[in-house]
Order: C-alpha cells, then sequence, then structure tokens
C-alpha cells in the first residue's frame, strides 16, 4: 500500500511554486489529497553544492547571508510552524504568504510573515514559540535532494514519479486545475516514458509560407 | 497563412534526437509533414557560446576538434547533401544513420556515413561531391538560435511553439506515435501556458503508508 498523497515542494521565492500551490489548493478542494514540502531554490543552486552537498540552508545563522536566503529560511520556519497548528492552518499560510508575495508584490519578510499569519488565523502567541524550532526542515531538504529535486513546483505522485511542473498561468477554476493537472499526470505516465517537454526560449513569429 | 511543416531539430550525436526523427517518420508515413533541420549539441554546449555565440562548428576544419566535434560536423554536412537528391532521400540516409549509431551501436564515421548512403540508396558520387559543400548548414544553425533550441530533438510547431520532447522510448506503431505527438502538442497548446516538464533525476521507490 502506497500514501495516496502527491507531495508538492515549494519555494516562497518562486512565482511557478506560488501557482502550484493555488493548482493543489484547488484539487484539495475536490477532495485530491496533497502535502506540502519544502526545497531550497538557494540551496539547491548554492555553488559550494555543485558536487557534493555540502551546503545546508538550516545551518546558516537567520540574519545572515543574502536577501534570499534570510527570507526562504524564514518563510519555511514560519511554513513549518503554521502546519503545527493542523493541516489546514498550513495551508492557509502557505497560501496567504505566496499570495502576498507573488500576487501582492510584497515582500518576504516579517511583516508578510506576520500578515500571513494574521489572514491564516493563527495563535498567534504559539506561532512566534515555534517558529524558533528548526526541527524538521532538514529532513525535508534531504529528501527533496534524494528524490533529485530541483526546482519548484515538484510534485512526487504517490507512484513515486516526481517532476518539476512550470506554468505561467493562474487558475482557481476546479473544471481547469484538474485539466492541467490530469495533463501532467498523463506525460508522466506516458508509455513513451517522457523526461523533458521544455519550452525553446524564444517563441518565434509563424514561419511564413514556403 | 502560416507553413504547414513542423521543423524537427536533431544531432547525430543524440539518442533522444533519434527517437524524434523516428517518431516523425512514422507521422509523415500517416500524412504529418515534417522538416528535418540540424542543431549542433557542440555549438550550443560549447564554453565560447555561453555569453554570445562566437563559435560556430561550420567555421571548424574537418578533421579537427575532438571526435563529437568532427563527427557531427560530417553527419550534418552529409545529410545535406543527402537531402539535395530529395526529401524522401534525406529522410532514408538520416534514418538510416540515426539507427546505425543509435540502435546498431555503430560509429558516426566515415563509414557509418557511407553505409547509411547505401542503405537510403543514394546517388554516390553526387553525394561525395555535394559532401563538400557547407553552404546551408550555418543558416539552419542560425535559425536554431534564433529559436532558442538547446537540445535535440525539439521540434518546432507551425505556430512556432518550440520545444524539446525528451522520451526513453522507441516506437515505429502509428497509433503510439500519433498519442505520444498529440499529448506533446497537447502540452504546448495548453492553457496553463506550460514552460517545462521536467522529470526529477531520480526515481524514489512509493512512499509507505502514512
Amino acid at each position: 500500500m502506497t500514501d495516496p498523497c502527491t507531495d508538492l515542494y515549494v519555494d516562497f521565492l518562486c512565482p511557478y511554486a506560488w501557482r502550484g500551490v493555488e493548482l493543489a489548493a484547488v484539487l484539495r478542494g475536490e477532495g485530491e489529497p496533497f502535502r506540502l514540502r519544502h526545497f531550497s531554490l538557494v540551496e539547491g543552486n548554492h555553488p559550494d553544492n555543485v558536487g557534493e552537498r555540502t551546503w545546508h540552508l538550516d545551518e546558516q545563522p537567520s540574519g545572515e547571508g543574502n536577501a534570499y536566503q534570510q527570507s526562504s529560511l524564514a518563510a519555511f520556519l514560519a511554513a513549518q510552524a503554521a502546519a503545527r497548528q493542523g493541516e489546514e492552518a498550513g495551508w492557509a499560510f502557505t497560501l496567504a504568504l505566496f499570495r502576498r508575495r507573488h500576487e501582492g508584490g510584497g515582500e518576504l519578510d516579517e511583516a508578510g510573515i506576520l500578515n500571513a499569519a494574521g489572514v491564516a488565523g493563527l495563535d498567534l502567541v504559539r506561532f512566534a514559540h515555534d517558529r524558533a524550532d528548526e526541527a524538521g526542515l532538514r529532513a525535508e531538504l534531504d529528501e527533496a535532494a534524494g528524490i533529485g529535486v530541483f526546482g519548484t513546483p515538484t510534485f512526487v505522485l504517490p507512484d513515486g514519479s516526481a517532476a518539476y511542473y512550470r506554468f505561467e498561468l493562474l487558475t482557481r477554476d476546479p473544471q481547469t486545475a484538474r485539466q492541467w493537472w490530469e495533463l501532467y499526470r498523463t506525460v508522466l505516465g506516458s508509455g513513451a516514458s517522457i523526461g523533458t517537454i521544455k519550452r525553446a526560449r524564444h517563441r518565434p513569429a509563424p514561419k511564413p509560407a514556403a
């Protein structure tokens, strides 16, 4: 028996992850189970990790490193703290923080985190306490590395298939979300054993008639 | 009016390109038009081309450079020479050379090129003459660069959509080929505006039950 849940790896820095979370949130509303997991783009792309993975986000002192490093670490710990108040609280906080950053154009900073906690209706005293607890983050980042996650959003299906799914548009319509999700699953399940479909960088004008 | 033909960029070095050519060949047999084009992986990945594209495969003296460089240049020029004997001759030569290399495990060398020319039933005197003519190759490599091709096979649809399509399995079955092709087109045409679906490197075992 396998876990019927799809794991969704996200980084709050990433607008594609935001659209992935919105997609999953719509599908959750239709009864499809997803679990939120964290993958660090800063860690994944860190020059010290080109060969062996030696640089770990969760080992960095908070308040040090560049803005991406600091803000993504703070956001991960905040999301874990929110999830300790229940699965729905974790999703509500994650959605609120992604929307504030990528829909509202806000910063991924302390004010943003506290705002998202308020939107999610968290117990703020407990939240403040739990944010200091880094336990659990490393295990998620290790798991992502073991799967070979390299970008977000990456979905890991119950059968173990895992792929990065990058799309430009947002949907909150259940029927559209279902179509986009089924298309992704069809690609991963295709008998062709598809490894990659990746658009070329430029979109040329239509070719002239021959 | 647009050209109804799909361009297929290939490099003879690449086993994924081979499977793409086989797919297109099956679909051509069913009446779907494809045109063979060349993209150089050696040029695309050359360290001198990281910023501006300054290193050009077709400017390299034949017989110089590493084995990949020499063999891919020779194969491109041979395929162009074959195509001067007609569209079907070009496809027959391309298929024969890809199969010899990636199905038969042969080398992409002079013997392989002459063997493929024989399998394709080319006029060998004319073929030998035309192989010396490098005209046309640069234009194709420039076109690929303009589209942003980065790997092979890349298909450029009549509407200008272009994407790398990498799959592990081979089909010569028309119905299966049609399914794999329609799936690719569905991804490129999706309202989600999908940029990438790319599998993670490792395929983990199914998750244990929660």
